[in-house]
């Protein structure tokens, strides 16, 4: 698997369907981010990603994408991330698409550049989850999400996403507490220095999206945040607390 | 993950919904098979697997349970198997049962006990066809399950199951080639030791089960045409493919 968020602590994610000026682009890539994940729901074609990668290699931040359709894939990327939703009803969203894709490119795909994700998106009102309908799951269904995502498939990473909601803690929590060897992402909502501080105590990963369109300057100021949660914590998170 | 069919080349499948005789049951315990699994699809009780278990249980012979109901799980089997359809349509025999199962019963689980099962059911005419409600892939799906089974999935075993039909021997050694960590078995349709001896040379592991109800001289004459033909190949077929 990909190393590529292994360490990572704080990621921006890019949206290509998404404006963004020069400054703001140099801004993200230059804050000292672990890593820009470039992804997206909606109108994500390949001339967006293009245009946005390009604008990205100016820079020496390392870049993922994460693939929504099979339309915007393009070499260049550091690593891709292949969610895998596992809370939708369909199992075209868990697995079939992926299928598909393996079927007509297994011959060119270098697996060490690719990372599955196991997807839970846990707001009703988000874009992602109606668009791969998903089901509600309770606190429970989460926790055993978790658990399959590390015990029955071995994934390098379970994304908790709460797509521009601010999540549960207690349940971030809680799921960070069934994983050892699956990586906890979290994203969603998060708005503020104080939210991505907080969130930092229970993820691996936090992932910073919207709000670099909302308001670049928190943005900005959430890399800080985790920095400095991360040392008052010692380090490395897991590695304390995997000890 | 449980190493119960790690090294087995044959093994020997028994329905609990079927009948056989004490004799029968000895002679298939002590045939020199590696395993004996307990599996079915039609009429699963507790009370039948139960009482196969107690009867196997006389002899040494490994003997696992592959899931096929919540209702009739019972502690005392060496390892128990999780089927997961890869070519089903509906999430639910992918990872829905799974996961419900899981949410019950987490705490319970001794997870080195478990292997996860990638299934592809490949007789349209076959009640576990029906029942969980497959899509007979093309060769090249075939192939792609395998591929994720392995990459994707990282599951212990990947199963080709033609369940009462012989299968397409250049299917089975084509997808033998996309399968370096993830072991695969092979059932359905071995009705002689001549293809036993033929699947031997392509899957990993052969599974005989309705032999066992049809012509137990010859079931059991599959265990000895394995053997040969493992030992012609020079012992481990794996470990020899492999280096």
């Amino acid at each position: 698997m990909n190393a590529f968020l292994q360490d990572a602590r704080h990621v921006f994610k890019l949206d290509p369907a998404k404006f963004i000026t020069d400054d703001d682009l140099e801004a993200v890539c230059e804050s000292g981010t672990d890593a820009v994940i470039v992804g997206g729901t909606d109108h994500v074609t390949l001339d967006g990603v293009l245009d946005l990668l390009m604008r990205i290699r100016r820079y020496s931040v390392p870049c993922g994408l994460e693939i929504s359709s099979m339309e915007a894939i393009t070499p260049g990327f550091d690593a891709y991330l292949i969610p895998m939703v596992m809370n939708s009803r369909d199992k075209k969203w868990m697995m079939d698409i992926q299928h598909q894709a393996i079927k007509a490119y297994k011959d060119l795909i270098n697996w060490n550049d690719m990372a599955v994700e196991g997807y839970c998106i846990l707001n009703e009102d988000a874009k992602a989850f109606q668009y791969t309908n998903c089901d509600l799951p309770d606190h429970d269904d989460v926790v055993a999400y978790a658990y399959m995502a590390e015990h029955m498939f071995h994934l390098p990473i379970f994304y908790l996403e709460y797509s521009g909601m601010y999540g549960d803690e207690e349940l971030v929590q809680e799921v960070r507490e069934q994983l050892c060897h699956t990586q906890l992402v979290y994203g969603g909502g998060i708005a503020s220095k104080a939210q991505a501080r907080e969130m930092t105590k229970h993820a691996d990963t936090i992932v910073v999206g919207n709000l670099i369109y909302l308001d670049i300057g928190e943005a900005l100021q959430t890399v800080e945040a985790v920095n400095t949660e991360n040392i008052a914590r010692g380090g490395d998170k897991r590695a304390s607390d995997n000890a």
